[in-house]
């Protein structure tokens, strides 16, 4: 059956296998400390054009969001984020789990406003009664967004200088940031990325490896302790080498940037192959996530023969689907959707 | 160099990364529902005698520990352990950080005594003061112990007796589990444990896996919604496969069984090697860790060829040291250390 | 200086005073169990018309609203609010800080419509991935609303069935109650909130008390061991008598319901006051807070004579400013600001 | 019924209510910001030698000990404590709750050494594996200590100075300061308090308020946005004016210290009486808190005309009784329980 369903449906880009099973009777420290760990840290700070970087791995997403947001807070701030940031929406509440508030603003395909978040900052701090209240202390987005949607380099520039004139760090969750920088549509390179944040993830899971997020803090702002930081949330890899190696292979030989590329052609043909067959889009998505608004009828068809993920109803006739691509994609699965439709 | 820091400076067992390389491209579904989890939990409960028993894996130890304990807790519980257990001494606070205690009792050779555990319940329940205190809810051992030393049938049936007594179920922490089932001084078996705990785990990362550790509920008492609970707890894998794969293969033809023998075997000839020399033991373990009583000089000597784990100073003038095999030890390994003693 | 700020100004009323006096030297157990505390729980019964709720005495209102929330969730549920409801907008995240999230939705007034908490409620169990957000466990509303309007009892029926049809508690934030109850303009009566509502506060702090809330679990359903959860919150005085006293005098002799009636009694001639001087209201307000529309040029000129509360900005030249009445408002004060205004 | 069951049992000391009286219907305004906590503080101020101190109340002692911890420590920090001190063994998990471990050390009738925190935080900074480990962030101690026991001026000293070599506060719980202060048996003044200690609490609760304690910040130290954090523990008081007002009468004409001037005396005959006929002590306690060990039969028949409080069981025909006396102890109620012994 063929499956657009998501894009963590295969294992890893061939290449990291092959490099576990080179590596794999080497000796190596754990916790992270090992060469691997230290020599894909490396080639990220070149990536990043960053020299100064301090990158530390992590397995999951969400993980990786209650981690920063929680050991970069006080205990009164908040994070505020696009009412359909993945934090505020889809991380079952790990955040404020934690113990911080998701301050939630409006989004307009997934992304925030810099007017709307300079708007509510100003707001906030011309309250008398702030003080009882949660005091935004960070900012969330997502590039993409969860609607595969992109900041241009000129909103995540306004956004920046907001933060910077508050005093709060930007951070930018990147669980799928290849297919984002890979893009036909952006203007936004990860050394961009690396100037206009405070502290990022670069995806793995999403982006051809079986598990790992690269977090990286640009501005020499790593909580201290950040390890037992990361321990304390039960977060911390024995075998540090699992990311280590898949990051130090994604990074060489600009693979990570290969195989995201790859997804976006993918998902261009995909989308051509709908457009040219009258399909209406639900929103413009320059990445690996398409979102069709399919017909009933159609969809049920559709599901005999292809796993797609069920978006919403905007209707009572009609649903938005999810086709996403990814590093594993085959050309061959487009034909045959065209086929298919 | 010579290694015996612990067990987990290799990669995975060959048989592990060759099963990711046929299965890699197969597109199975996230989050622990694809068919190599399903195979590896049906597996578990075959070797576990306990065909009901519902199975979840995850990353880590640490990570296991504070999602099973904060899952399983009454927001007023705390969790009872010895002095020494992991959960007290080296999770950095993860349990504390869930908002329960660790409720400390004394140790011997790493190990909880029933008789100080039912004291401590007893004292509990008759002090007229109680609900101004921590409740105990659950008991939490190690098994191994962090000293390497295990626990008997009849040790493990008086604390399950007590657990029941008290209806707080009785938690065993197996991060290096294959380890205590494997060694020559135990009578206990993996059957054992699943009758007389409530909830265990089979830890993969120091046996053979990359990552990955087998939760087990052997009493229909997996807590409800417990992927949310996970998820919350930023320990749910997008790509379950990969901890799926790994223990069904740990588990198909007794692999898991078959490399924990030869860590044990490992082990004893390392243990007799020093005792042959004369060496002074800190205390008798039956597992894979050896803790060994060495001169200063002859330390600092032996640092510069062997690596070997810090465990403390008993005294101005000598260190005890852990020396640890692992599935990955090969003879060759414990021949030359005898040759440099 | 005239002040309409606030109704938590003065001290409390006279006779709690009194009490204090005439039972100072009583020795009495601590921790909630006086015969004050007994005296004041069974005279709420009656008030409610439910003789076997059980009654908890704290001291303010976001440490009841945190308590109960936490006390009654599980780990992976948050509490549905409208988007103003005090635990959303002005409790500086204590409801974050228990691990739970605030699931906030539109507000009209400060109240949540029923259909809107329906639609939520259904949307939620409808989407294949809810296992990964936050489950809806409790609906939190405010009666009267932060913009002091009220519930009319069939908007209360209708929120109660949808929250026993999803069996989540309904709980009613009650820090002004009395003013809710003894409105001109309500069809509400305590026994109807008892009844309706799984659990309440009946809110002393802001009627007439020192400090104190008096939490009402009207289905039998007080979380178990509460006095330790409350303990661990922080939440416990060890001279409960300080409740207890106080909530027995308030509800003697319907003095509770008095002088919140007095408190009406002052609103509606400010109300009518402003209304006849052709002052604008923000919005219709039933209860002791009322929000008036002023120019800016008005407001800094009352400011020199009259303490009120800022609210918002609703245009650069207006300000929404509120004026409250309380218990203990002398209808001198009310005739002195008819003049200046 | 005669009752020596603890130091909470009456009201407040009438000088108290007076002022409640007198002052009732006076408008100020809420959180903390009325004149009579000013006052309060600038008295406490002068009372501590310590014109910099900053000042906030609260209502009761678990509640300021979790403030402080949680607001003072770093994420990857817990407190230092003897094995019996209130926050490790008598506050339901409060401090756990707010994510923080309590490491206790061994207690000598009820205090820790100097010699055992030294030798507790150079073992730690020493451990390789330390930051798997929870930080020692804040020592804490009670004075008097839950055993009535006193600190000497030298070993607050030795402890204040073992925490500034550590760059780690010290912070004292004086739930029972006055008793403390006023005993025939210390060397301890409040100044030295001030000056020995980063952070210290007077406690009202038991010593002649209704409630309160007040928090005393001595070295510039107060947590920024510090009613914020307490807010979010559900701690901040409306009517600040209940603890200002209690401490401003507390604090004025020496009220404080004559009130546990009396309680002493008590203590000291009570201590006396019980010496005479010959009745053994658990412990010398220099404060009002005395422990006696009564044989099984003289307890019960005691039981039938004095409460007192039951403290442990040392054998089977023994019990150990906490006798205590407080501001409000009338010196015939020493002479009645005489007569009865």
């Amino acid at each position: 059956m063929l499956s657009f369903e998501n894009d963590y449906s295969e294992g890893a880009h061939p290449a990291i296998l092959q490099r576990f099973v080179e590596t794999n009777l080497e000796q190596v420290p754990g916790y992270g400390s090992d060469p691997y760990c230290d020599s894909a840290k490396e080639k990220i700070r070149a990536a990043c054009n960053c020299p100064d970087a301090e990158i530390f791995f992590l397995v999951g997403g969400t993980q990786t969001n209650a981690v920063v947001i929680d050991s970069m807070l006080q205990a009164y701030e908040g994070v505020v984020s696009a009412q359909t940031g993945h934090v505020n929406a889809h991380e079952a509440g790990a955040i404020e789990y934690t113990g911080h508030k998701v301050l939630a603003i409006p989004q307009y395909d997934g992304k925030m406003k810099a007017s709307d978040l300079e708007a509510y900052l100003k707001t906030f701090w011309q309250d008398e009664s702030h003080e009882h209240m949660v005091f935004p202390g960070m900012v969330y987005i997502s590039h993409p967004t969860e609607y595969g949607t992109l900041y241009t380099k000129q909103e995540l520039t306004d956004l920046s200088a907001i933060c910077r004139r508050y005093e709060i760090p930007l951070y930018l969750d990147g669980a799928r940031l290849g297919y984002g920088l890979m893009s036909k549509h952006t203007d936004v390179t990860l050394p961009d990325i690396a100037e206009l944040c405070d502290v990022f993830y670069i995806g793995g899971t999403k982006v051809g490896a079986l598990c790992g997020e690269a977090l990286v803090f640009t501005k020499h702002n790593m909580p201290k302790y950040f390890v037992t930081h990361v321990k304390q949330h039960g977060a911390l890899l024995a075998k540090g080498r699992l990311a280590g190696v898949q990051f130090d292979t994604l990074f060489t030989d600009n693979l990570y940037f290969e195989i995201s590329k790859h997804a976006i052609e993918m998902a261009e043909l995909l989308k051509q192959g709908f457009a040219e067959k009258g399909y209406q889009f639900h929103l413009d998505s320059p990445t690996n996530q398409q979102f069709i608004v399919l017909d009933d009828a159609k969809y049920n068809e559709l599901q005999k023969q292809v796993r797609c993920c069920f978006w919403e109803k905007p209707d009572d006739t009609h649903t938005v689907v999810r086709f996403a691509t990814s590093w594993a994609t085959p050309k061959e699965n487009i034909d045959e959707l065209m086929k298919l439709l």
